[in-house]
């Protein structure tokens, strides 16, 4: 193992040479005219793998490739199955970045460029502590697979099949995942826990088409009030959800995990001066963290109705649309929970106007077992990697490929981020802390260890 | 009164003639493109008016000008002040037009052409009345000004302070309008009451920028579900509005006035058929012509906020918008009605959200003295003109210059309509029924002496 941590030590330069490569290909996976660019950063991390002794296969899809490449030098031994994306968000608005996205800039001991934590940094960590582990030990620990996608960041439309049909090719005793954040910098964190999502359109249908709202305002419902009368009464004003049965499913946060996030550095005061609000809200009898991480929500996430430009126009209008969303936790079920959301929009719209609900997509809430040898073993490397115990935490958004491989392969995930909360994952500047980068490389170089 | 009539009788098909001439010019008011048309119209009627013996001034604003003519020679005699536009509403969509919205067309007993009812053909029917006294008995038994603006399709800008500077010169003993529309065909109608308007728009605002809705969804307030909340208690499940006070101004229909609102020809399932509504709705209590024409509304106009593209984006918005209106009925006070509503909004705005209200515009409703002698005048001419008596009905828009003529002139003020009530004023295959044009000159004829 001491030869292992040389050789990362020792090759911290040319690695980040390396990952300054990687991140200057701009894979954006969003936008057609950079396909030509998001294909060279697959051959680019094919290469990469191929040059590590891994077998590798670029797998075409619909849209972006899969990069797929696998270590099976350790017959006996447990094997890791790595997950992560090559793509990357858009650059926009390209005029607020400092250096130029595509132009990896080190300053104030960060790397900054698009991709530096989303997750090209991330993905590249798991490569740097395989090939220190290969060269120092001449083989690895354990068996590894990579499933790195291009399609992360537009839904990953491909991924789901590919996983389906290639199962038992993935087949792994554990899954490990950096896309996701530290808790701060210094506090290492397992994230056990994901909530569920479920996402809808309602559109109510008044009139068969706009009309003055003088002349007849009165007369008709107007889709607009209907939908906000249909919408306010989903919620009260403790901010609790009022649909019948929705919080039946809910397990509830033991003394033990309210204890927990009540111990966790978490600052909040500086975390509602950086969100901007005059005071934050939510659930009563809650915390914050609780509300984010193990709370179930419903919020809109878009409305729109008749005339919204600088004036006025006097139109009583045919049509209202919302965009409507609910995040979930153990162990309330998607189908369960969106029938209840159309029995209750259902039971309350008026016969003058017409609801569409369209159930666009949902998700499962994730809770790991944090008491599974992987957990353990991923809780050790971590400490190892940053001198201090991890501290278990949760997401409060949905990373979809998580419960796709919970589902298909039966198998613990790791949640290992490397990020911080502020490095602006989707933003101008994003970046990756130099010293998270080097600790990370260490801490899976230590995972492979602590696996078998 | 005979010569008169007969006069009008025999110049029918050169009024026709003239008026194509008129609605040939494409004065839209909104079309930057169209300025020189606009003028131009003004000229034509300016040189209309000359040839009748009027004074005329070409008034120029600061937008399209204001046509003024008056003759005065009936010293001692009553005073009509005529309104009217001669500007129109765009031809879009052009490819809808039986026939082109500028080249006036003769079928079905009706003239076609954008601007035949609204409101170039309503203003021509008092231009020929007036010709045909004068060529017939060489003088009128009133004395007669013309106030012709070409800024109505706009929200006429400049037509308040013309009204306010030119007070002297344009007082009068009653003021005739036609730009509304008759109960039906056979049905004469004077309009006797216009329902007032109070115009906002309310903006909440809660974190700085538009938010994850699972990393941060339940920790903040979202400022769409804090709008839909706030707008959904201004009215309650009968209809009605629920801002403290709001009903406390409202002058009830006295039984007589229910009765002739019953009364009126009024097919409610054509109606509803028109609209394209499952049911229609409204008020509880109360007629459907009740809730138009003399009770107040709430409407939502137009709402806002977060993601309304296609599919899906799970935004926490961070700002969500509604314009709001309110139509207003006699005795209520647009100023006092605001002001409640903003308190009702504000009181239950959370501390999490910052609303903002701003007041667009407003408008008094409007009710004309039924017993007055003007209106008597009215009701006399019109049965005279139509051979039938008129009923007496509401409309639930609001005219602004109705109001401003009521307050700075102190007048009765007849709205006097030749239109019907589906002759597509602000859409394609605009018409004016001819026998309505014919009778409506007759119509004014009589009034002349009636006034008197």
């Amino acid at each position: 193992m001491e030869a292992v941590l040389r050789t990362i030590t020792a090759d911290r330069e040319a690695s980040l040479e390396e990952l300054k490569a990687f991140l200057r290909i701009p894979s954006v996976s969003t936008d057609p005219a950079r396909r030509g660019e998001v294909r060279r950063a697959a051959r680019w991390l094919a290469e990469h793998l191929s040059r590590l002794g891994c077998r590798v296969e670029v797998r075409e899809t619909p849209g972006h490739p899969i990069v797929y490449g696998e270590w099976t030098g350790a017959p006996g031994r447990p094997t890791l199955l790595v997950y992560g994306h090559y793509d990357v968000q858009p650059e926009d608005p390209v005029e607020e970045w400092t250096s130029p996205p595509f132009e990896p800039s080190i300053r104030d001991g960060a790397i900054y460029a698009r991709g530096a934590a989303d997750d090209k940094g991330q993905v590249f960590i798991h490569l740097k502590a395989a090939e220190a582990w290969l060269r120092a030990e001449g083989r690895l620990p354990v068996n590894l697979k990579f499933l790195i996608e291009g399609e992360e960041e537009v839904g990953s439309p491909n991924l789901e099949p590919f996983v389906m049909a290639e199962a038992g090719r993935l087949k792994a005793d554990a899954v490990a995942i950096s896309d996701t954040a530290m808790l701060a910098k210094g506090v290492p964190a397992l994230c056990v826990g994901l909530r569920g999502l479920i996402y809808c359109q309602v559109d109510l249908q008044g009139p068969a088409t706009d009309l003055h709202s003088g002349i007849f305002g009165g007369s008709v419902a107007n889709p607009a009030g209907v939908l906000c009368r249909l919408l306010a009464r989903l919620t009260d004003e403790q901010g609790r959800v009022t649909i019948p049965g929705f919080y039946d499913d809910v397990r509830p946060l033991t003394g033990a995990e309210r204890e927990a996030f009540a111990a966790l550095p978490f600052d909040e005061t500086a975390y509602r001066e950086a969100l901007g609000v005059p005071a934050l809200d939510g659930e009563a009898g809650f915390t914050t963290l609780e509300r984010r991480w193990a709370r179930p929500t419903l919020e809109l996430n878009g409305l729109q109705a008749g005339f919204t430009g600088v004036g006025s126009k006097t139109v009583l209008p045919a049509r209202a649309m919302a965009k409507v969303s609910m995040r979930l936790v153990p162990d309330q079920d998607p189908e369960k929970i969106v029938d209840a959301f159309e029995t209750a929009l259902r039971r309350h719209c008026p016969p003058s106007a017409t609801l569409t609900l369209t159930r666009m997509h949902g998700s499962k809430p994730w809770l790991a077992p944090t008491d599974h040898p992987a957990l353990q073993a991923g809780a050790r490397a971590l400490e190892r990697g940053f001198g201090r115990r991890p501290v278990f935490i949760r997401e409060g958004g949905s990373i979809p490929i998580v419960t796709t491989l919970t589902e298909r392969l039966a198998v613990p995930i790791l949640l290992l981020g490397f990020g911080l909360p502020d490095e602006n994952a989707h933003a101008p500047d994003e970046r990756l802390d130099l010293e998270n980068f080097s600790r990370g490389i260490v801490t899976v170089a230590h995972l492979y260890r602590e696996l078998t």
